[in-house]
């Protein structure tokens, strides 16, 4: 039970379409689970299931096929039931993103079983009593019942979110750096001296405009990049400001080149 | 702009797969929102794209299509990318779960424009240039992508989680009202010629810089004085730089008062 992949058994009870099957294994690999169970399936499509899963055949191909709810949750030390109506076993259902940090935590030690119910009708009481807890997808109420394969989605992805989302540096979230203080206003210098050269700000009130200027460019934060950028525009306004504009000396202008 | 389910305008961008585009009616419905585009799309299959829309046919049929992708978000304040995919355009692409309270905040002022792209492709760096920012799906690094329509519910799911936390009025109501995304294009191409003009940018490939402009701009979002602002710079540049013969344009700008 180390590996956090194998910790969640993602069972669909009597799924109708072959290719709602195939999206659940592809939803499952995007989200890095890989137990995919299906119960009393009708004999399946493959084609149409493949088509689905995509790049995630290996999650189909591997899933195990069971004739009961029983059978296939039996090694699981925790059995959750998914539901999006409302009824007399069901107001305990807990949303998924309050269950998940828990269920994750109990994964650690006990396989926990999540169970989907049939695209029609989704699980009745019956299967609902097999389960330990219950857990509902928060939906508008208009129109409570997610499609499976989307359902299965989002129980993964939350899953996931909680196991601690796969860092990948290089996709870096954050904020980039950002240029020091002092070299953005020497940045806002240059371009307000270079707007007044080409009689865009006043000169004697050059700060009015340019207050509206900074606090743009205060909203996003300026990278050393960007910082560059605007340099290299500024020198460049100015530059044909001061009458460097019969020729563009394209030697001059890459005085630092901007990548 | 007062009704929630208004305020994010989901957009395919040449969507390929017609259950897909029912799938992602039926997500947008579930996760109570309404405003579905399609743009470039094949002739729809409306019978495939029914059957998975299923009660969600209203919003299927609603669907606004266009022929391209600039006409579908000029009445949005702000223009979000989606993509999965590493790249040197895709570095500040923020994950879905960080970014939606504050997309929430901004669509009390600005209709925000989420844009998902092809099945086979997803978003081109040529569709990514048109966004003010970019959002990605956190995913496993086995498989990142994801199927179009759990794309859209994982996304409209986040959303609806975000406006339903309970929301800071106060920061609310500072978020200042942002210019229409097709004014800010049209400001941007002004301000590119203008920098071709001046010799600052290479009139054979003004996209890569003007992109790191524009992510800049995207990230702090431009008010309306401010794209005016930005306009007036960029005729001002391009008025020197024709040796102030552009006399037409002179006057316009002029006649275009900057408070």
């Amino acid at each position: 039970m180390n590996v956090l992949a194998d910790r969640f058994a993602f069972v669909l009870f009597k799924p109708k379409a072959p290719g709602n099957i195939g999206a659940a294994a592809r939803a499952l690999k995007n989200m890095g689970w890989n137990d995919l169970r299906l119960v009393a399936t009708e004999r399946l499509n493959k084609r149409a299931a493949d088509t689905m899963a995509v790049h995630a055949r290996d999650v189909l191909d591997n899933a195990q096929i069971f004739p009961d709810l029983k059978s296939a949750v039996e090694d699981c030390g925790l059995v959750i039931g998914t539901t999006c109506r409302p009824g007399p076993y069901r107001r305990i259902a807990k949303p998924i993103r309050a269950a998940a940090p828990e269920l994750v935590a109990l994964s650690s030690t006990n396989r926990v079983a999540i169970i989907f119910g049939p695209e029609d009708f989704g699980l009745t009481n019956r299967e609902l009593k097999l389960c330990d807890r219950l857990l509902t997808i928060p939906a508008a109420p208009d129109y409570l019942s997610l499609n499976l394969a989307q359902a299965v989605m989002v129980v993964a992805y939350e899953l996931m979110m909680a196991a601690g989302a796969p860092i990948d540096t290089d996709r870096a979230s954050d904020l980039p750096a950002l240029a020091p203080a002092a070299e953005v206003d020497a940045m806002l210098a240059r371009m307000t001296d270079a707007l007044v050269a080409i009689g865009f700000l006043p000169g004697d009130n050059p700060d009015h405009i340019m207050f509206a200027v900074r606090a743009m460019l205060g909203r996003s934060g300026v990278t050393p990049r960007e910082c560059d950028i605007l340099n290299g525009i500024a020198r460049q306004i100015r530059w044909f400001a001061t009458g460097g504009r019969e020729t563009i000396d394209s030697k001059r202008r890459a005085g630092r080149k901007i990548r």
